[in-house]
Protein backbone atom coordinates (compact mmCIF):
# COMPACT_ATOMS: atom_id res chain seq x y z
CA UNK A 1 0.00 0.00 0.00
CA UNK A 2 1.63 3.55 -0.84
CA UNK A 3 1.06 6.20 1.50
CA UNK A 4 -1.96 8.09 1.13
CA UNK A 5 -3.26 11.38 3.43
CA UNK A 6 -6.37 13.09 2.83
CA UNK A 7 -6.94 16.52 3.34
CA UNK A 8 -10.70 17.78 3.83
CA UNK A 9 -12.51 20.57 4.35
CA UNK A 10 -14.38 21.63 7.73
CA UNK A 11 -17.16 23.25 6.00
CA UNK A 12 -20.17 24.57 7.54
CA UNK A 13 -18.87 26.37 11.01
CA UNK A 14 -20.66 30.06 11.42
CA UNK A 15 -19.60 33.03 11.52
CA UNK A 16 -17.33 33.34 14.76
CA UNK A 17 -17.57 36.19 17.22
CA UNK A 18 -16.06 37.05 20.49
CA UNK A 19 -16.73 34.17 23.16
CA UNK A 20 -17.34 31.21 21.20
CA UNK A 21 -16.60 27.94 21.99
CA UNK A 22 -14.55 26.95 18.59
CA UNK A 23 -13.71 23.46 19.62
CA UNK A 24 -17.21 22.63 20.40
CA UNK A 25 -18.15 24.11 16.71
CA UNK A 26 -15.35 22.34 15.16
CA UNK A 27 -16.30 18.67 16.41
CA UNK A 28 -20.08 19.58 15.51
CA UNK A 29 -19.02 21.03 12.11
CA UNK A 30 -16.41 17.48 11.34
CA UNK A 31 -19.52 15.53 12.63
CA UNK A 32 -22.11 17.06 10.06
CA UNK A 33 -20.81 16.65 7.51
CA UNK A 34 -19.93 13.31 7.38
CA UNK A 35 -16.42 13.26 8.91
CA UNK A 36 -16.15 13.46 12.74
CA UNK A 37 -13.17 13.81 14.21
CA UNK A 38 -10.85 10.55 14.46
CA UNK A 39 -7.98 9.56 17.02
CA UNK A 40 -4.63 10.10 15.32
CA UNK A 41 -6.53 13.68 12.96
CA UNK A 42 -4.79 16.55 13.17
CA UNK A 43 -7.12 19.33 13.05
CA UNK A 44 -5.36 22.61 11.08
CA UNK A 45 -7.85 25.78 12.44
CA UNK A 46 -6.52 28.86 10.42
CA UNK A 47 -5.67 31.93 12.35
CA UNK A 48 -8.97 34.48 11.84
CA UNK A 49 -11.85 32.19 13.65
CA UNK A 50 -9.31 31.25 16.86
CA UNK A 51 -8.57 35.40 16.90
CA UNK A 52 -11.89 36.00 16.36
CA UNK A 53 -13.58 33.49 19.13
CA UNK A 54 -10.67 35.22 21.57
CA UNK A 55 -12.02 38.47 20.90
CA UNK A 56 -8.33 39.83 19.17
CA UNK A 57 -10.31 42.26 17.24
CA UNK A 58 -9.66 45.70 17.43
CA UNK A 59 -12.28 48.73 16.25
CA UNK A 60 -9.57 51.21 14.36
CA UNK A 61 -12.17 54.35 15.68
CA UNK A 62 -10.15 53.52 19.33
CA UNK A 63 -6.30 54.10 17.99
CA UNK A 64 -4.67 57.18 18.30
CA UNK A 65 -1.67 57.06 15.52
CA UNK A 66 1.78 58.07 16.32
CA UNK A 67 4.13 60.24 14.09
CA UNK A 68 5.76 57.31 13.27
CA UNK A 69 2.32 55.72 11.90
CA UNK A 70 0.99 59.01 10.04
CA UNK A 71 3.71 59.12 8.26
CA UNK A 72 4.64 55.56 7.02
CA UNK A 73 0.69 55.73 5.94
CA UNK A 74 0.33 59.03 4.53
CA UNK A 75 4.00 58.08 2.15
CA UNK A 76 2.17 54.64 1.14
CA UNK A 77 -1.53 55.20 1.17
CA UNK A 78 -2.15 53.49 4.04
CA UNK A 79 -4.55 53.92 7.40
CA UNK A 80 -2.29 55.24 9.71
CA UNK A 81 -4.84 53.72 12.83
CA UNK A 82 -3.86 50.29 11.05
CA UNK A 83 -0.50 50.81 11.02
CA UNK A 84 -0.38 51.60 14.40
CA UNK A 85 -1.87 48.56 15.13
CA UNK A 86 1.23 46.94 13.33
CA UNK A 87 3.65 48.86 15.44
CA UNK A 88 1.93 48.19 18.54
CA UNK A 89 2.25 44.19 18.23
CA UNK A 90 5.53 44.67 17.02
CA UNK A 91 8.63 43.55 19.12
CA UNK A 92 10.99 44.56 16.37
CA UNK A 93 10.85 46.20 12.98
CA UNK A 94 12.96 44.49 10.75
CA UNK A 95 11.84 46.18 7.63
CA UNK A 96 10.10 49.49 6.78
CA UNK A 97 10.08 50.58 3.21
CA UNK A 98 8.30 50.49 -0.36
CA UNK A 99 5.18 50.37 1.78
CA UNK A 100 6.07 47.09 3.41
CA UNK A 101 6.32 46.62 6.99
CA UNK A 102 7.89 43.78 8.03
CA UNK A 103 7.69 42.55 11.93
CA UNK A 104 8.45 40.36 14.60
CA UNK A 105 5.72 39.58 16.96
CA UNK A 106 5.91 39.13 20.37
CA UNK A 107 5.67 35.05 19.64
CA UNK A 108 9.09 35.49 17.79
CA UNK A 109 7.49 35.02 14.06
CA UNK A 110 8.60 37.09 11.49
CA UNK A 111 6.00 38.45 9.01
CA UNK A 112 4.41 41.26 7.06
CA UNK A 113 2.35 43.79 9.83
CA UNK A 114 2.77 41.53 12.83
CA UNK A 115 0.12 39.46 11.61
CA UNK A 116 -2.84 41.86 11.51
CA UNK A 117 -5.16 41.53 9.04
CA UNK A 118 -7.53 43.43 7.29
CA UNK A 119 -9.47 41.09 5.18
CA UNK A 120 -12.49 39.03 6.40
CA UNK A 121 -13.11 40.24 9.66
CA UNK A 122 -16.44 39.63 9.62
CA UNK A 123 -17.91 42.59 11.00
CA UNK A 124 -19.01 44.03 8.00
CA UNK A 125 -17.39 46.83 8.67
CA UNK A 126 -13.76 48.53 7.26
CA UNK A 127 -13.16 50.42 10.42
CA UNK A 128 -11.92 46.92 12.20
CA UNK A 129 -8.45 44.29 12.09
CA UNK A 130 -7.72 40.99 13.44
CA UNK A 131 -4.48 40.49 16.02
CA UNK A 132 -3.04 37.61 16.30
CA UNK A 133 -4.03 35.13 19.11
CA UNK A 134 -2.15 36.24 22.43
CA UNK A 135 -0.74 32.89 22.90
CA UNK A 136 -1.48 30.66 19.58
CA UNK A 137 -0.32 27.08 21.10
CA UNK A 138 -2.68 27.95 24.41
CA UNK A 139 -5.14 28.20 21.84
CA UNK A 140 -4.20 25.17 19.41
CA UNK A 141 -4.35 23.58 23.24
CA UNK A 142 -7.70 24.72 24.15
CA UNK A 143 -9.24 23.58 20.97
CA UNK A 144 -7.04 19.75 21.81
CA UNK A 145 -8.48 19.96 24.67
CA UNK A 146 -12.00 20.51 24.10
CA UNK A 147 -12.13 17.96 21.00
CA UNK A 148 -10.66 15.10 23.37
CA UNK A 149 -13.52 16.07 26.13
CA UNK A 150 -16.67 16.00 23.43
CA UNK A 151 -15.47 13.78 20.77
CA UNK A 152 -13.63 11.34 23.27
CA UNK A 153 -10.55 11.26 20.71
CA UNK A 154 -6.62 11.92 20.51
CA UNK A 155 -5.78 14.68 18.12
CA UNK A 156 -3.26 17.31 17.07
CA UNK A 157 -4.24 20.44 16.45
CA UNK A 158 -2.66 23.52 14.51
CA UNK A 159 -3.87 27.25 14.30
CA UNK A 160 -2.13 28.18 10.71
CA UNK A 161 -1.54 31.99 9.42
CA UNK A 162 -0.80 32.82 5.82
CA UNK A 163 2.93 34.39 5.88
CA UNK A 164 4.93 35.77 2.85
CA UNK A 165 8.52 34.28 2.53
CA UNK A 166 11.58 36.03 1.26
CA UNK A 167 12.82 35.43 -1.99
CA UNK A 168 9.70 33.91 -3.68
CA UNK A 169 6.29 35.46 -4.63
CA UNK A 170 3.53 34.00 -3.37
CA UNK A 171 1.94 33.73 0.54
CA UNK A 172 1.35 30.02 2.34
CA UNK A 173 0.09 28.93 5.32
CA UNK A 174 2.63 27.91 8.26
CA UNK A 175 1.88 26.83 11.67
CA UNK A 176 1.83 29.42 14.48
CA UNK A 177 0.46 27.02 17.16
CA UNK A 178 0.88 23.75 17.95
CA UNK A 179 -0.80 21.56 20.68
CA UNK A 180 -0.22 17.19 20.33
CA UNK A 181 2.13 17.54 17.53
CA UNK A 182 5.88 18.04 17.14
CA UNK A 183 7.18 20.98 15.32
CA UNK A 184 10.02 19.89 13.65
CA UNK A 185 10.93 16.14 11.87
CA UNK A 186 14.70 15.67 12.37
CA UNK A 187 16.56 13.08 10.14
CA UNK A 188 20.16 14.26 11.32
CA UNK A 189 22.03 11.04 12.40
CA UNK A 190 19.95 8.65 10.51
CA UNK A 191 21.60 6.58 6.97
CA UNK A 192 20.78 7.16 3.78
CA UNK A 193 20.78 4.23 0.88
CA UNK A 194 24.66 5.33 0.33
CA UNK A 195 25.52 4.93 3.97
CA UNK A 196 25.68 8.35 4.12
CA UNK A 197 24.89 10.63 7.73
CA UNK A 198 22.15 12.69 6.74
CA UNK A 199 23.59 16.43 8.38
CA UNK A 200 21.31 18.93 7.95
CA UNK A 201 17.92 17.45 7.50
CA UNK A 202 14.93 18.86 9.59
CA UNK A 203 11.39 18.95 7.82
CA UNK A 204 9.32 21.45 9.44
CA UNK A 205 6.03 19.32 9.19
CA UNK A 206 4.24 21.39 11.29
CA UNK A 207 4.40 24.08 8.10
CA UNK A 208 3.65 21.30 5.64
CA UNK A 209 1.01 20.29 7.24
CA UNK A 210 -0.73 23.65 7.30
CA UNK A 211 0.75 24.83 3.81
CA UNK A 212 -1.16 21.59 2.41
CA UNK A 213 -4.97 22.70 4.41
CA UNK A 214 -4.69 25.75 2.48
CA UNK A 215 -5.83 23.22 -0.42
CA UNK A 216 -9.41 22.79 1.04
CA UNK A 217 -9.79 26.07 2.76
CA UNK A 218 -9.21 29.17 0.83
CA UNK A 219 -9.65 33.23 1.39
CA UNK A 220 -13.35 33.55 -0.08
CA UNK A 221 -15.01 30.37 0.75
CA UNK A 222 -16.10 29.68 4.61
CA UNK A 223 -13.98 26.63 5.34
CA UNK A 224 -12.19 27.98 8.05
CA UNK A 225 -10.66 24.58 9.16
CA UNK A 226 -9.05 21.22 8.02
CA UNK A 227 -8.62 17.68 8.56
CA UNK A 228 -5.38 15.62 8.24
CA UNK A 229 -6.25 12.18 8.08
CA UNK A 230 -3.89 9.95 7.60
CA UNK A 231 -0.84 11.41 8.20
CA UNK A 232 2.03 9.48 10.62
CA UNK A 233 2.88 12.68 12.64
CA UNK A 234 5.05 12.40 16.07
CA UNK A 235 3.17 13.26 18.78
CA UNK A 236 4.47 15.62 21.43
CA UNK A 237 4.33 18.76 23.34
CA UNK A 238 6.98 21.29 21.58
CA UNK A 239 4.48 24.06 20.50
CA UNK A 240 6.42 26.78 18.03
CA UNK A 241 8.59 27.35 19.75
CA UNK A 242 11.45 25.17 17.63
CA UNK A 243 10.49 26.38 14.56
CA UNK A 244 11.22 29.90 15.96
CA UNK A 245 14.88 31.02 14.59
CA UNK A 246 17.27 32.29 17.27
CA UNK A 247 18.29 36.10 16.74
CA UNK A 248 21.99 35.44 16.88
CA UNK A 249 21.81 32.34 14.56
CA UNK A 250 19.50 34.15 11.65
CA UNK A 251 21.49 35.51 9.00
CA UNK A 252 18.41 37.81 7.29
CA UNK A 253 16.94 39.24 10.46
CA UNK B 1 -20.07 17.96 0.46
CA UNK B 2 -16.54 19.62 1.57
CA UNK B 3 -13.80 20.21 -0.67
CA UNK B 4 -11.11 16.80 -0.11
CA UNK B 5 -8.02 15.98 -1.33
CA UNK B 6 -5.70 13.05 -1.37
CA UNK B 7 -2.24 12.36 -1.37
CA UNK B 8 -0.85 9.26 -2.83
CA UNK B 9 2.84 8.52 -2.57
CA UNK B 10 4.33 7.03 -5.61
CA UNK B 11 6.05 3.97 -4.44
CA UNK B 12 7.77 1.11 -6.47
CA UNK B 13 9.85 3.47 -8.85
CA UNK B 14 13.39 1.74 -9.62
CA UNK B 15 16.22 3.64 -8.42
CA UNK B 16 16.71 6.11 -11.06
CA UNK B 17 20.45 6.66 -13.30
CA UNK B 18 20.88 8.58 -16.40
CA UNK B 19 18.69 8.18 -19.31
CA UNK B 20 15.94 6.70 -17.41
CA UNK B 21 12.82 7.53 -18.91
CA UNK B 22 11.20 9.09 -15.85
CA UNK B 23 8.02 9.78 -17.08
CA UNK B 24 7.41 5.98 -18.42
CA UNK B 25 8.91 4.95 -14.79
CA UNK B 26 6.29 6.82 -13.05
CA UNK B 27 3.58 6.25 -15.25
CA UNK B 28 4.67 2.73 -14.51
CA UNK B 29 4.61 2.97 -10.89
CA UNK B 30 1.49 4.76 -10.08
CA UNK B 31 -0.37 2.21 -12.42
CA UNK B 32 0.98 -0.57 -10.14
CA UNK B 33 0.24 0.50 -7.15
CA UNK B 34 -3.39 0.64 -8.12
CA UNK B 35 -3.38 4.59 -8.95
CA UNK B 36 -3.14 4.84 -12.38
CA UNK B 37 -2.42 8.65 -13.63
CA UNK B 38 -5.95 10.60 -14.37
CA UNK B 39 -6.91 13.70 -15.75
CA UNK B 40 -6.64 16.83 -13.45
CA UNK B 41 -4.14 15.19 -11.34
CA UNK B 42 -0.82 17.11 -10.30
CA UNK B 43 1.70 14.58 -10.07
CA UNK B 44 4.97 16.17 -7.73
CA UNK B 45 8.39 14.29 -8.59
CA UNK B 46 11.11 15.23 -6.17
CA UNK B 47 14.20 17.04 -7.52
CA UNK B 48 16.82 14.55 -6.81
CA UNK B 49 15.24 11.68 -9.03
CA UNK B 50 14.69 14.20 -11.94
CA UNK B 51 18.08 15.62 -11.39
CA UNK B 52 19.78 11.70 -11.74
CA UNK B 53 17.65 10.90 -14.91
CA UNK B 54 19.19 14.06 -16.90
CA UNK B 55 22.78 13.22 -15.06
CA UNK B 56 23.28 16.42 -13.37
CA UNK B 57 25.55 14.16 -10.82
CA UNK B 58 29.03 15.58 -10.08
CA UNK B 59 31.96 13.32 -9.01
CA UNK B 60 34.03 15.49 -6.74
CA UNK B 61 37.14 13.82 -8.13
CA UNK B 62 36.90 15.91 -11.24
CA UNK B 63 36.39 19.53 -9.18
CA UNK B 64 39.15 21.30 -8.25
CA UNK B 65 38.67 23.90 -5.27
CA UNK B 66 39.22 27.62 -5.70
CA UNK B 67 41.48 29.23 -3.31
CA UNK B 68 37.68 30.58 -1.99
CA UNK B 69 36.55 26.97 -1.58
CA UNK B 70 39.36 25.88 0.35
CA UNK B 71 39.23 28.54 3.30
CA UNK B 72 36.03 28.26 3.16
CA UNK B 73 35.75 24.61 3.28
CA UNK B 74 38.90 24.66 6.15
CA UNK B 75 37.07 27.35 8.38
CA UNK B 76 34.18 24.91 8.53
CA UNK B 77 35.31 21.82 8.01
CA UNK B 78 33.48 21.05 4.83
CA UNK B 79 34.51 19.52 1.90
CA UNK B 80 36.45 22.07 -0.76
CA UNK B 81 35.32 20.43 -3.68
CA UNK B 82 31.73 20.66 -2.83
CA UNK B 83 32.14 23.97 -1.61
CA UNK B 84 34.01 24.83 -5.08
CA UNK B 85 30.62 23.40 -6.90
CA UNK B 86 28.54 25.29 -4.88
CA UNK B 87 30.55 28.16 -5.73
CA UNK B 88 29.66 27.06 -9.82
CA UNK B 89 26.41 27.09 -9.28
CA UNK B 90 25.74 30.27 -8.07
CA UNK B 91 25.35 33.32 -10.31
CA UNK B 92 25.32 35.04 -6.51
CA UNK B 93 26.60 34.92 -2.96
CA UNK B 94 23.32 35.98 -0.52
CA UNK B 95 25.03 35.18 2.60
CA UNK B 96 28.89 32.97 3.25
CA UNK B 97 29.23 33.14 7.20
CA UNK B 98 28.58 30.25 10.00
CA UNK B 99 29.69 27.68 7.86
CA UNK B 100 26.35 28.74 5.82
CA UNK B 101 25.92 29.62 1.93
CA UNK B 102 23.24 30.78 1.04
CA UNK B 103 23.23 31.71 -3.13
CA UNK B 104 21.35 32.62 -5.68
CA UNK B 105 21.39 29.55 -8.89
CA UNK B 106 20.74 30.47 -12.30
CA UNK B 107 16.87 29.80 -12.16
CA UNK B 108 16.92 32.23 -9.30
CA UNK B 109 16.12 30.14 -6.39
CA UNK B 110 17.75 31.90 -3.52
CA UNK B 111 18.96 28.62 -1.69
CA UNK B 112 21.31 26.65 0.50
CA UNK B 113 24.28 25.66 -1.19
CA UNK B 114 22.63 26.27 -4.75
CA UNK B 115 20.69 23.52 -4.17
CA UNK B 116 23.45 21.09 -4.63
CA UNK B 117 22.87 18.15 -2.37
CA UNK B 118 24.95 15.30 -0.94
CA UNK B 119 22.38 12.82 0.38
CA UNK B 120 21.19 10.08 -1.13
CA UNK B 121 23.49 10.45 -4.54
CA UNK B 122 22.67 6.52 -5.51
CA UNK B 123 25.86 5.88 -6.19
CA UNK B 124 27.16 4.45 -3.13
CA UNK B 125 29.94 6.36 -2.79
CA UNK B 126 30.73 9.66 -0.72
CA UNK B 127 32.35 11.09 -3.86
CA UNK B 128 29.09 12.36 -5.85
CA UNK B 129 26.77 15.36 -5.43
CA UNK B 130 23.99 16.20 -7.55
CA UNK B 131 23.13 19.86 -8.77
CA UNK B 132 19.38 20.92 -9.85
CA UNK B 133 18.11 20.48 -13.29
CA UNK B 134 19.32 22.72 -15.84
CA UNK B 135 15.61 23.69 -16.55
CA UNK B 136 13.48 22.84 -13.85
CA UNK B 137 10.46 23.58 -16.19
CA UNK B 138 11.77 21.94 -19.26
CA UNK B 139 11.94 18.99 -17.13
CA UNK B 140 8.48 19.17 -15.97
CA UNK B 141 6.93 19.51 -19.15
CA UNK B 142 9.30 16.50 -20.89
CA UNK B 143 7.52 14.46 -17.67
CA UNK B 144 3.80 15.89 -18.47
CA UNK B 145 4.30 15.15 -22.36
CA UNK B 146 5.16 11.87 -21.70
CA UNK B 147 2.28 10.70 -19.23
CA UNK B 148 -0.12 12.88 -21.80
CA UNK B 149 1.90 10.30 -24.31
CA UNK B 150 1.42 6.59 -22.33
CA UNK B 151 -1.52 7.37 -20.03
CA UNK B 152 -3.32 9.57 -21.85
CA UNK B 153 -4.78 12.06 -19.70
CA UNK B 154 -3.84 15.44 -19.07
CA UNK B 155 -2.07 16.47 -15.58
CA UNK B 156 0.03 18.92 -14.02
CA UNK B 157 3.68 18.22 -13.23
CA UNK B 158 5.21 20.13 -10.13
CA UNK B 159 9.34 19.42 -9.54
CA UNK B 160 9.98 19.79 -5.88
CA UNK B 161 13.11 20.49 -3.95
CA UNK B 162 13.61 21.18 -0.41
CA UNK B 163 14.21 24.69 0.82
CA UNK B 164 15.35 26.23 4.06
CA UNK B 165 13.45 29.55 5.01
CA UNK B 166 14.58 32.63 6.88
CA UNK B 167 13.35 33.41 10.10
CA UNK B 168 11.98 29.63 10.59
CA UNK B 169 13.89 26.22 11.85
CA UNK B 170 13.06 23.63 9.20
CA UNK B 171 13.18 22.95 5.29
CA UNK B 172 10.58 22.22 3.05
CA UNK B 173 9.52 21.52 -0.10
CA UNK B 174 8.65 23.89 -2.77
CA UNK B 175 8.01 23.97 -6.24
CA UNK B 176 11.39 24.36 -8.79
CA UNK B 177 9.78 23.14 -12.11
CA UNK B 178 6.06 23.52 -13.28
CA UNK B 179 4.18 22.12 -16.32
CA UNK B 180 0.62 22.60 -17.26
CA UNK B 181 -0.24 24.32 -13.64
CA UNK B 182 0.12 28.54 -12.70
CA UNK B 183 2.20 28.77 -10.37
CA UNK B 184 0.04 31.25 -7.85
CA UNK B 185 -3.52 31.98 -6.90
CA UNK B 186 -4.08 35.65 -6.97
CA UNK B 187 -6.83 36.84 -4.96
CA UNK B 188 -6.60 40.35 -5.72
CA UNK B 189 -9.68 42.50 -6.86
CA UNK B 190 -11.75 39.57 -5.34
CA UNK B 191 -14.43 41.01 -2.62
CA UNK B 192 -14.49 39.43 0.76
CA UNK B 193 -17.17 38.77 3.23
CA UNK B 194 -17.17 42.40 4.34
CA UNK B 195 -17.15 43.85 1.26
CA UNK B 196 -13.48 44.86 1.44
CA UNK B 197 -11.66 44.10 -1.70
CA UNK B 198 -8.43 41.59 -0.67
CA UNK B 199 -5.45 43.63 -1.77
CA UNK B 200 -2.60 41.33 -1.13
CA UNK B 201 -3.61 38.07 -1.48
CA UNK B 202 -2.01 35.89 -3.72
CA UNK B 203 -1.13 32.21 -2.62
CA UNK B 204 2.23 30.02 -3.91
CA UNK B 205 -0.05 27.44 -5.03
CA UNK B 206 2.53 25.33 -6.79
CA UNK B 207 4.94 25.83 -3.22
CA UNK B 208 2.01 24.49 -1.10
CA UNK B 209 0.91 21.45 -3.19
CA UNK B 210 4.83 20.66 -2.66
CA UNK B 211 5.10 20.97 1.05
CA UNK B 212 1.76 18.68 0.88
CA UNK B 213 3.36 15.90 -0.84
CA UNK B 214 5.97 15.96 1.40
CA UNK B 215 3.67 14.20 4.09
CA UNK B 216 3.86 10.99 1.60
CA UNK B 217 7.42 11.29 0.21
CA UNK B 218 10.13 11.65 2.83
CA UNK B 219 14.04 11.47 2.81
CA UNK B 220 14.69 8.01 3.72
CA UNK B 221 12.00 5.54 2.24
CA UNK B 222 11.73 5.37 -1.15
CA UNK B 223 8.88 7.59 -2.45
CA UNK B 224 10.06 9.95 -4.86
CA UNK B 225 7.36 11.17 -6.01
CA UNK B 226 3.30 11.85 -5.50
CA UNK B 227 0.03 12.51 -6.89
CA UNK B 228 -2.36 15.19 -5.84
CA UNK B 229 -5.78 14.14 -6.50
CA UNK B 230 -9.03 16.44 -6.32
CA UNK B 231 -7.37 19.59 -6.13
CA UNK B 232 -9.06 21.85 -8.70
CA UNK B 233 -5.95 23.70 -9.40
CA UNK B 234 -5.77 26.62 -12.37
CA UNK B 235 -4.10 24.86 -15.19
CA UNK B 236 -1.83 27.23 -17.44
CA UNK B 237 1.99 27.26 -18.45
CA UNK B 238 3.88 30.14 -16.24
CA UNK B 239 6.61 27.86 -15.20
CA UNK B 240 8.14 28.93 -11.86
CA UNK B 241 9.06 32.43 -13.53
CA UNK B 242 6.54 34.04 -11.52
CA UNK B 243 7.49 32.78 -8.24
CA UNK B 244 10.80 34.14 -8.08
CA UNK B 245 10.89 37.56 -6.59
CA UNK B 246 12.53 40.47 -8.66
CA UNK B 247 15.83 41.79 -6.93
CA UNK B 248 14.64 45.21 -7.42
CA UNK B 249 10.90 44.28 -4.76
CA UNK B 250 13.27 41.82 -2.54
CA UNK B 251 14.08 43.37 0.85
CA UNK B 252 16.18 40.58 1.52
CA UNK B 253 18.85 39.94 -1.10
Amino acid sequence: MPPQVTLIGVDGVPEITAGDDLGALLVEACAKQGTPLADGDVLVVTQKVVSKAEDQVIDLRTITPSALAIDFAARWEKDARAVEVVLQEAVRIVRMENGVMITETRHGFVCANSGVDASNVGTGSVDYVVLLPKDSDASARRIRDRVRELANCEIAVIVSDTFGRAWREGAGDVAIGLAGIEALWDYRGEIDNDGRELHSTVIAVADEIAAATELVTNKLTRVPAAIVRGYPYLAGETGIAPMIRERAKDLFR
